[in-house]
Formats: structure tokens, C-alpha cells, sequence
């Protein structure tokens, strides 16, 4: 690593490696009211007898707002990634602070629009705005930190499961990269030539929601944390791939003992999976991708522990959920083809900076 | 207001108060751990028998960093400004989140400067980082949240103060918009130039070293908030100007009895009052608008109340402060100046968008 190297040569990832380490070597002695490794969804800390789960998302205008979003969902959303996180962890949202930097030709109706969404969002989620800052920058920025509690320390963390625990996810994914997709070969001539294709309306219209105006699982989250049978959990949004990733990573790193823990996940066992790969084709994509290395998803991805399995299902029969697959003992991340071929699930992921 | 004017007409006061405004009506009426009104120093949370004390600072390349400034000191000073806040209640810092937006041709020595700057500081004001984001963007962002508690609900409001009491800073101010006029009119020659002049160089370098490195006044903060002898209090990070009317404001808004009262300050009680003056003339700026319009002073102002003064200089001796004024019943923020002539103190600010 050479000091005049650009950071795009890097990529997000050894960046925020680079973070974690550095960050560990500063960390103070006293600070035992820290219950977290960064790195994990969000900062845990013990306050009196409750647990504070903080999580910050900062949403740039280039990267994560179509052109086609309006002003009102780019505000709805960055309350939504921000919470997502929270639920990804379990805890229940309390409030949001959320800091702005505004281009200063925008105009004062996408600024109503814009302020229209996130507060839209906070009520939507139950989560009041309690603070934030704005300033004038060159490009948009939206800023956030979700705050969260939890009644004890037992939150969702992205390490924990076991050999033979299942695999699941709260709904849906891979329809915000072909909402992406839809929108970025132009959404009116492509969904009519989908539908000539004989694509359901209903799926492209579900995609390009999803991409538009997504939902963090908040609710779920906190029915998966009091259920007391999930045993990791993190919200999906660098990609299912980059998910799995950094749930065995995780494991490997703050798990007690190392059991050569790998996921398999069955491709067929994947929602929708034969739209998907129609509709991959027709948008000149590969449908791994789509499924696994875009992110945007907001869906949780969780661990069930085996033997509450049965349990498990009575539980949760009002919610939406897809078993994809179950821990093994291959430490390796790899997909089940519909052929029977097993393949490694490479880490992708969506990366800034390369 | 025209939906389609851009909001450079509008002004971030204008803009802050709109979504304040917004943000009233959105409140659900469940939320009654929060404690305080949206627009304070920071947002209180009542989290068991603890009060959470949150804040958000966004900081940007062109606008707050000035070009002189290593990347060290942007990082440190990130953390400086998000804990000010947190100062200015009182709290005791418990943690830092800090999201960048890093541009793709940022060296990889000079992230790793930033990174030092705000771990360094995070260990200074022992304060951990506990999470954050990384992004690319077309310019440098930090955008940060600061995380105190209170184990009561006495925080430093920013309204509270009566008849009588005394206005105070904990440090000198001005010195950060003197040394930012020495940055900008380049700082070799400008130096030499006011040693020429006279001018004493331990004060000039002050000055510089006030805007490259400031230090939130945590501590103090800390010390007033237990001393139960202050009445209000924030930070300066808008301008002494700015900061008054936000008091004046804050009390006419949430103080119980409206009593007109204003805020008379001594031109004569300002520290370094006459090397301010002579050193105005030598950067051709007025000398108000170097001690009342610029931001970043990160210093305190708070109001003593009058009845409990000669226990505070008691129990304040080993801290730095100047009594600079006294809460009045005009109604008016003024300057008493050296000539005896009294004239308003005009809301100037220090407004992006404008």
C-alpha cells in the first residue's frame, strides 16, 4: 500500500477494515458500557438498564437515488436505511437525527418535498426527527443516525448461529436491481417490452416500488429479536452475497468456538427465482447478480435455530419469510444450482470507490 | 415563496425553521421520552432513568475546512464540533458516529490523516467512535453524531436565564475568524506584516491555531451544568451574534413567563478587545463582525444567575471565562460600546445558502 495511492484503489471495504483495526487500537479501557465490535449493523451501549443501538447512513445523491426518485422518496428513504439497520438488529426505533447537504439551486418545492418525505417516514416508523444539520454542498448528501433501544443486551448481532440452523430472508430480493435496472433503461418503453414478453405488470410494478420506495422491516425485526429461536440477524443492504459475507466473517471473528460454519443456499429455494432469470435476460443482466450483488433490498437475512423450527413457523405465520438455505460445516458460501451443481457465492458485493 | 426559487434566496435560518415548523405537526403524541424541542443545541431522550443528549453536525470540504487546514485537524476537528454540542448541554460524551464522503482521488495517506484526526480526538475527549458510513462523493463530508448522557434532566437549556444574570463566555472569541483572515490573506506574509505592525506574534499564532485545531469545551460544560448556578448556556459555533438571538429566541419560545428580556453586552468586557481592534484595521474587516459574525469559536455562553455570582467565581476559579454582559428587560440584544453609546447587535449570522 503505497501512501500517494488514491482511495479508489482501495475500495469500500479495505477502507472500512482499515477503520475497524485503527479504531480498535484507540479504543479506552474505561468504555465499558461499549457492548458492540464496530463493524456490526450498529454501535450497542449499555445506558442505565437499557441498550442504545445506534446506527449512521450517509445516502449520496450519485449513488444512491435514481434520477427518476422523487424529492419526497429520497427523504422517505434515508429514513428507511437508516432504520433498517435498527432492525436489523432487533431494537426498537426511537428517534432519527438526519444532516442535509443541499445543492443551492435546488428549489424550495424539493426541499418541501424532500423534508415532506422524512417526515413522512418518521411517523410511518414511529421514530421522530430529534435533531440534524444542514449546509450547502455541491451534491446532495443525506445524512442519518437511527437510534434504537432494546430492554436487554439479546439484539440481533450477525454472529451466533450454528451448524444446521436455516436461512432465511423477510421477503423478497433481487427486485430493486431490476427496479434499478427497469428505471435505468428507461421505465416506459422497458416495462412494455417486458410485458410483450409476457412478463406480469404486477412484478415490474413490485420492482420498481421497491426501488422507489422501500421499507425497512422494523416491525419483523423486533418480532425476530423477542422470538428468542433466531440465532444472527442483519438487514440486506450491500447485497445478499456481501450479506452472507459478512455474517460468516462475523462468525469466524466473535463466535466462541469455530466450527468450519459455511452456508449453503439453494437457488431454487430463492422467491420469484423464475422471473428472475426471465427477466434477467430480457434486461441483459445476469440473474446471480441481480439477486446477490446489488443492495437496496432492505429485507433482513436471518438465522433460525433448527430445533426451534416447528416452533419458529407458528410464530411467524403472519409474516412474510423464505427459508433459502441452512448452515453447514463447509466454511464456504455457495449457491445450490436448479442443475444440482454447487457453485462459491463470490463476494462481489456493490463497492464505491473501484 | 415561490415553489420554484431556489433556496440560496431562502437562507439556512429560514430553511432550519421550516422544518422545525414541519416537524411539530409530524410528532406523534406516544413519544413521551422526548424531552426537547427540536432547534435546541440537542435532542434529549429519556432512555430508563437516564437522559440521552444527541447531536448532528455535517461538515464540508469548501465550507468548513479551510485549504491550509491537514487532513489530521479536519478529521479532529469533525469530533470537536459534534461534541460542542454536547458541551453546550453539559452531557458527558459517551460516543461519536461519523460518516465521510471521501472523493475517489483522496490519497490514501490522506485518509489515513483523517482517520488519526478523529480517532486521536475520540481518545481525547474520551469519546468512542461507535459506527459511521463510508461513501464516495465529489467532495469531503463528515457528517457526525454526538452521544452524551445526563443522569438528570437538568441539562443546559438554551433558555432559562432571568433579569439580571450574567452573560459569560469560557474563552476568548474572535480568534478564530482572526486567524481564518490570516489564512486567507496567507499566513507567512500576513503574519510578518502584523509583527511589523506590532502586533504580538503568541497572539497571531493563537489565532491560527484556534481555527486549524479547536477543542469543544467538554468539561466545562460538564462543570457548569453541575454547579446548578447557570441558567442557560450553549456553544458558539454560529457567531456570538447568532448564538444571542438563538437564546433570546429559545426564551421568548419555551421560557414560562415572557418578561422582555434582552441581553446587554460591554463592548470594554471582550477579551483582547483592543489587539481585536488594531488587528481589524490591519485586515481591512470591521472588528464586530470578527467577534460577533463568524462561527467556530466552540466556546460557551451561558448566563449566571446573579444571586449565586460570588459562589460561582468560588467554584469556577481554576476554569477561563469572562463575564461580558447581563441579562436586561429591553427586549433588544445590544452593545454597550467604548464610547458609551449603545447599538443594536444585528442578526448577521454566518448563513450558507445566501
Amino acid at each position: 500500500m503505497i501512501g500517494k495511492d488514491p482511495i479508489r484503489d482501495f475500495g469500500e471495504k479495505k477502507l472500512i477494515e482499515m477503520i475497524i483495526k485503527k479504531s480498535e487500537s484507540f479504543q479506552t479501557d474505561d468504555k465499558n458500557f461499549l457492548r458492540s465490535h464496530i463493524g456490526d449493523d450498529a454501535g450497542i451501549v449499555a445506558i442505565g438498564n437499557k441498550y442504545l443501538v445506534l446506527s449512521s447512513d450517509m445516502l449520496i445523491e450519485k449513488h444512491h437515488f435514481p434520477k427518476e426518485m422523487t424529492y419526497y422518496q429520497r427523504g422517505f428513504k434515508s429514513v428507511t436505511s437508516n432504520l433498517s439497520d435498527i432492525a436489523g438488529m432487533g431494537a426498537y426505533p426511537i428517534g432519527i437525527l438526519i444532516s442535509l447537504a443541499l445543492p443551492k439551486n435546488l428549489c424550495i418545492n424539493e426541499f418541501n418535498d424532500l423534508m415532506n418525505g422524512i417526515l413522512e417516514a418518521c411517523s410511518f416508523y414511529n421514530s421522530p426527527l430529534i435533531g440534524g444539520d444542514t449546509n450547502e454542498g455541491d451534491e446532495l448528501v443525506i445524512s442519518g443516525t437511527g437510534i434504537g433501544v432494546s430492554d436487554d443486551e439479546n439484539v440481533l448481532m450477525q454472529y451466533g448461529f450454528k451448524n444446521g440452523d436455516l436461512i432465511a430472508i423477510s421477503g423478497e430480493i433481487g427486485l430493486s436491481s431490476i427496479g434499478f435496472e427497469i428505471l435505468n433503461q428507461g421505465l416506459e418503453k422497458t416495462k412494455k417490452r417486458l410485458i410483450d414478453e409476457g412478463l406480469s405488470s404486477k412484478f415490474i410494478d413490485k420492482s420498481v416500488s421497491k426501488i422507489l420506495s422501500p421499507i425497512a422491516k422494523v416491525n419483523e425485526g423486533l418480532l425476530l429479536k423477542e422470538s428468542n429461536m433466531i440465532t444472527s440477524a442483519t438487514d440486506i443492504t450491500d447485497g445478499l452475497s456481501a450479506e452472507l459475507h459478512q455474517l460468516h466473517n462475523s462468525s469466524n471473528k466473535y463466535s466462541k468456538k469455530s466450527e468450519n460454519l459455511g452456508f449453503l443456499i439453494y437457488e431454487d429455494k430463492i422467491p420469484s427465482i423464475a422471473i428472475i432469470k426471465k427477466i434477467a435476460i430480457f434486461l441483459d443482466k445476469d440473474y446471480q447478480d441481480l439477486i446477490f450483488n446489488f443492495g437496496e433490498d432492505f429485507e433482513l437475512l436471518f438465522t433460525i435455530n433448527s430445533n426451534k423450527f416447528n416452533e419458529f413457523k407458528d410464530y411467524f405465520k403472519d409474516e412474510e419469510y423464505y427459508i433459502i438455505g441452512e448452515v453447514n460445516q463447509s466454511n464456504k458460501i455457495q449457491l445450490s444450482l436448479s442443475n444440482g451443481e454447487i457453485e462459491d457465492i463470490k463476494l462481489k458485493g456493490y463497492e464505491h470507490f473501484k
